[in-house]
């Protein structure tokens, strides 16, 4: 019989947001009339942005003429929007990244999660803990690991803890690793990593010829000047590290799909022979041999998003999502809960009340008060005993979930 | 220095299309004012049916309201979409699939590209000679093989040739092997296997165990009644076989990007501990981890192909490219050349004039004709001496392209 990939087995639980949706589908399935509020998976629920329908509506218009029709595009996305993106999320604030260093995807989860193919297959790896669970299950998969242990951690692979006395922020590895996932705005904790701590990081990389995967989906959420939106703030960032950055948050675009992410050219990594050669070759030619770029009118859609017309209306999800983050975490604290996150990011991270573990506390929020949020422990052992609530919600739904919480643990 | 993948570095050239643009490109800097005709690639030219422009207008507009807003949809693709597809493609036709066997996708190329990421990393696989670069090079990427040889050849994979004597089908594997590739129609030599065919290949991989990987992204464009377009139309076909699926070629979505893959509930697979697991499985892990399933408007741009005028409208797209491909066969014909294909598939496969091999006969073309084609073997070693001419081009450079092959080789 094929023989299958069995790393796949050694994948402690199903994926965290299945498993999320199970228990949901059972909750209503018992309570058929309940409505529930979702404040859990991290999905927007505003509409799409009117200059990225137009944008949208004029490129499909374009596709059904001759004259307008496209066909295989460059698999690395087109240079009207690579150029759009470097200009706009980069140049416009300082910091040099080319066109050609941008490579346009159909998502930040399917970026970190295929990342990892271009590395040596036994490459070394840290991660925080909690940490977003496609960069470690995407490496279970590929078999860089060994089993999980009781707490859901992987043989071979370096934890770093993220705890409230260390901010939420992690230390940095013990040994040399090939490569180290970072997250900031960071999903699930909410915690922004402030110069001075990326810097740290960039330090550390080029010294122990590390690379940095930063995930940076969620830089628009930062509301405070001071902090950093991107590693390539940092000076020497261009030699050790790849970022990520993606549309779905900000402009709506959870089912569009459209993100990206940025190699620069002096990225370089080691052959086994000792040769080193460019990181971005080698996703070139993934790119190029497992994708095929992602569809012409989304690419118009997001270039949309740079408009005058875009940009407002990009600010005003944000400030919405904000606003939602704001009331989640002044209503939680009224209500005695230590909160964290939810000022530069749209996660708001709790510690569970007392004798609750997260998914006690995950059932009982559903049950008493029709809420469904994400347990941390999800996330990772040291997210055991907290719980992610998202400001991805409707205003009034928030409200109504704020006032049920409090009828139910206030 | 963080370690590489250098399974990459096994990769005997650039991916084929590439390396055609980078000649393409090149002659063009040389010749500005040539007017250069592209028979090469497969992409289509006809622009997007006015039932998908439609439904994917409709789906923006739906999105750009509150009421109407999608945001992640399930990764496998909407039920919608399977069910149009399971009934329309399938069952339409006698063959059982159900909708939960089908997974939706971004493309053929990004589907068998990424279906061996669920098979065991030293699976060992069988390939045509020619074949379609992406199956094997996906392969390379992982590991599965060692280097190539002077052929192109990789070390570790079992090779079957297709040659003008074995009227281009592959004869059975000499040894078992996990992983079986087939293509039909088959791209590039445009050739069709018959049902007798299909039921040896499905008796062998039941005997041996093995998995059948089923490309039919050109069942569309088969013209003669008794041949089969599923490989599920043959018994035993769903305990080990995996079929791929495109509307890239039939509905003009090489720009749109859609596709899909069949995995039936009975094919299992192998464990290393001797237990056997569903296939779909793995891949539906695969799938929610590293996947976010395709935009929503793509998908109901896509279930408006099943809809009645957006079935008259691809049947018109396929009859358009197969009367090119009958002009193409004629054409050659006359002037000589031998030909395969192009009556049940949008290729004609041709041997090359005496004394040039396929590159030098793409030069000559491109220098004499302004025409561009793919050299045969750029499909592999057996594909030496061979050419593929693609239907998808307008009437009027079809003719064109006759013409100015007439006067270069006539």
């Amino acid at each position: 019989m094929a023989r299958l990939n069995d790393h796949y087995l050694k994948l402690a639980a199903g994926y965290l947001f299945p498993e999320i949706g199970r228990r949901m589908d059972a909750f209503k399935q018992a309570n058929p009339t309940a409505d529930v509020i979702k404040l859990g998976i991290g999905d927007v629920v505003l509409p799409l942005p009117s200059a990225v329908r137009d944008a949208m509506h004029a490129a499909i218009d374009e596709m059904a003429t001759p004259e307008g029709f496209h066909g295989y595009g460059p698999s690395e996305g087109y240079a009207f929007l690579r150029r759009a993106i470097a200009e706009n999320d980069f140049g416009a604030h300082g910091v040099r990244v080319d066109p050609d260093e941008i490579y346009v995807s159909d998502g930040s989860k399917c970026d970190s999660g295929n990342i990892q193919e271009i590395f040596a297959p036994d490459a070394s790896l840290a991660v925080t803990d909690p940490v977003y669970p496609v960069y470690v299950d995407t490496n279970v998969m590929t078999g860089r690991t060994g089993p999980a242990d009781g707490s859901g951690r992987y043989e071979g692979i370096e934890y770093l803890p993220c705890t409230e006395e260390s901010g939420f922020l992690p230390a940095l590895p013990e040994r040399p690793v090939d490569l180290v996932y970072l997250c900031s705005p960071n999903n699930p904790t909410g915690t922004v990593a402030p110069k001075e701590e990326l810097r740290k990081w960039v330090d550390w990389a080029r010294a122990h010829e590390s690379i940095l995967l930063f995930d940076a989906a969620y830089e628009r959420f930062i509301s405070e000047d001071h902090l950093p939106h991107s590693i390539f703030e940092i000076d020497g960032a261009r030699e050790c590290a790849i970022e990520f950055r993606s549309f779905s948050k900000t402009a709506g675009f959870t089912g569009i799909r459209c993100a990206y992410i940025v190699i620069p050219k002096e990225l370089r990594g080691k052959a086994s022979d000792g040769s080193s050669l460019p990181v971005s070759q080698l996703w070139s030619r993934r790119t190029n041999t497992k994708f095929n770029g992602i569809s012409y009118p989304v690419q118009r859609g997001a270039e949309a998003i740079y408009s005058e017309g875009g940009r407002q209306e990009v600010q005003s999800h944000i400030d919405y999502y904000m606003t939602n983050a704001r009331l989640i975490l002044d209503g939680l604290q009224r209500l005695g809960f230590k909160t964290f996150g939810g000022v530069n990011a749209p996660y708001v991270w709790l510690e569970t009340p007392t004798g609750l573990d997260s998914w006690q506390f995950f059932d009982a929020l559903l049950e008493k008060a029709n809420v469904v949020g994400t347990p941390g422990s999800g996330f990772g052992s040291c997210g055991e005993g907290y719980f992610r609530l998202s400001a991805f919600g409707l205003r009034e739904q928030v409200e109504e979930a704020l006032d049920r919480i409090k009828k139910g643990f206030g």
